[in-house]
């Protein structure tokens, strides 16, 4: 059977990858194999009803190897890095790569699209149900065992309610930029992001608001130290106009957003980071920590309540960090030197 | 002469309040004097060309005392404290009353109303022009010397033009939460409030966008640990979407403001913070400045470094506050400390 499978078939049959399996010896030239999928099922959602969605799922990684679960931010996918069924280049190209953290020579990579990001759902979505469709995932893939779960931003409130319903059935989490609760300041933040989004959506502005929305997020992930660092020119004026130095960086950041997020999708999975709501005391597994000081909208106090608070803490790290909440997007060496220390005992290829 | 004048009366003939005048003795059951005036003017703007405006100002005190102009942040007034001519609270009345710092009875008390706060002009507004008003204004009301400046935020930036215009003529600048330029991380957060309100202007929303852009200009004047001590509730769910503890308090704010600011006032007003450039050397007299180390848009690393290039520095103050940027307002006693220490040698009533 092809490791690279049909783009669009839900019914692959894997064979379950088991924990500590014996260290597996790539090819040094192979291509990465690559399975992508589109499951339907049912969502028995927290805050009540239920939606049919498709959940679309990718396995990077040879199939001998044990299997992480990759989650990052509410604008993360599946796609981790390029490879044969998608040439784009991912969002965490970074970590997934042969000889990073994160090698799909080493470890198998599964990495879903969040309920939601289609926009097809328009009712409250809480981090768990995210959880609940990864675990029918996995007893559709027939995997019983996950060897860690790494997960950055809204991927890690993800993996805190993923690890709650796995039990002893995941090895270790990964937690990167997350507590167990949203932040007050955060969730004011997040809520006028959403307030534009629905002022936009109700007077024909819809995709001008979502990009706006997403200039203020971006603006949350980052610090003031790297925007001093970076937009030193002086505020000009432009037709009359001030226009500041960030203000093209955001423009890009903005239109790049709005032109694949619907409306809908952002304001729901949003809203999800401000759902989100665990007692650190309920996570069952081996936890690894990373926070940065300089996090705007997951300040590193909420981090380190979670950390002395769940059961089972394997490592807290806590660094500086120009790059404030998207530090585990951009501090590569740090963030790698926590991965592996987090997936050493995960069984994977040296 | 009645020293409650009427409040449209351009052309009071006022005395001259001289530097350090002898010690005043009010009678202690003396109501607050007031004087109001709107003074019609031509204002050539740095930016080119000149604008009509009628700059409005205020009195208030005792015509003997020292002369003190009062400028607060881009949402602040003439209406400093209530008074026999209006009721309202105004917008410092912690300090501006019987025997605070800023005492009627001890000085006078000179505010404005911003010029572009009514509206009334569309174009781009340096805080040196509100300078050169004030200092035309000085001259018609003939006032040859000012024993004090008290600026806070943008107050505090108009004040360092001002005290580059009158030198000598202005005894001391009190810098209240602003620095010598804007940050580049906050001049990206107004950006994006002007572009809130911008849309709106463009969609028949203006009204909403304002009260959106004052929601996210309050969210920077205060602290995310003012939030988390504040906004304890968890978010809920409030028919099917989420609303944050925070909501009912920054809608409350936003529409205050909505239904006093017009759309381009607010857009020229916050445009002009982020036109201020001003080299401290310039600034010509002893300067007193107060600092908070958790201001979100003016980071204390700036304004050390404005207060360390006066050539003058009478006294730097620096904080803890749980405020941020609002600690002018909110930090009675420290600023009331700070104002009492920067006036002693002013020549007020003891």
């Amino acid at each position: 059977m092809s490791l690279v499978a049909d783009a669009e078939t839900p019914t692959l049959e894997l064979r379950t990858a088991a924990y500590a399996v014996p260290v597996f010896t790539p090819r040094a030239d192979a291509p990465v194999p690559v399975q992508r999928g589109s499951f339907p099922l049912r969502v028995n959602l927290r805050h009540g009803g239920s939606v049919d969605v498709v959940l679309r799922w990718q396995i990077l990684g040879v199939q001998e190897a044990p299997l992480l679960i990759v989650l990052g931010g509410i604008s993360a996918h599946r796609q981790l890095a390029a490879n044969a069924l998608d040439a784009s280049e991912g969002w965490w190209p970074q970590q997934v790569r042969r000889g990073g953290a994160l090698d799909p020579f080493t470890f198998r990579l599964l990495s879903i699209d969040w309920i939601g990001a289609d926009g097809a759902v328009d009712t409250a979505i809480d981090p768990d149900d995210q959880a609940q469709a990864l675990a029918t995932l996995l007893e559709h893939l027939q995997i019983t065992h996950v060897a860690a779960c790494i997960g950055a931003s809204y991927g890690a409130m993800v993996g805190q309610h993923l690890a709650k319903r796995l039990g002893a059935r995941l090895g270790h989490l990964v937690v990167l930029n997350a507590a167990h609760r949203p932040h007050p300041f955060a969730s004011a933040w997040r809520a006028i992001q959403r307030r534009i989004v629905r002022l936009g959506a109700e007077h024909e502005a819809a995709h001008e608001a979502v990009a706006l929305a997403r200039q203020l997020a971006v603006l949350s992930y980052r610090t003031p130290n790297e925007f001093a660092a970076r937009f030193t020119d002086k505020v000009a004026l432009d037709g009359g106009v001030a226009r500041c130095a960030a203000e093209p960086y955001l423009d890009a950041q903005g239109e790049r957003f709005a032109n694949r997020f619907a409306g809908t999708a952002f304001l729901r999975l949003s809203e999800s980071i401000d759902l989100h709501d665990i007692d650190p005391a309920d996570v069952p597994v081996p936890v690894t920590v990373f926070a940065a000081r300089s996090d705007q909208i997951v300040p590193v106090e909420d981090v380190r309540a979670f950390a002395v608070a769940v059961p089972l803490l394997h490592r807290y790290h806590e660094i500086d960090s120009v790059f404030g909440h998207d530090s585990f997007l951009k501090e590569d060496a740090q963030v790698q030197a926590v991965l592996i220390d987090a997936l050493a005992g995960c069984g994977g290829a040296a």
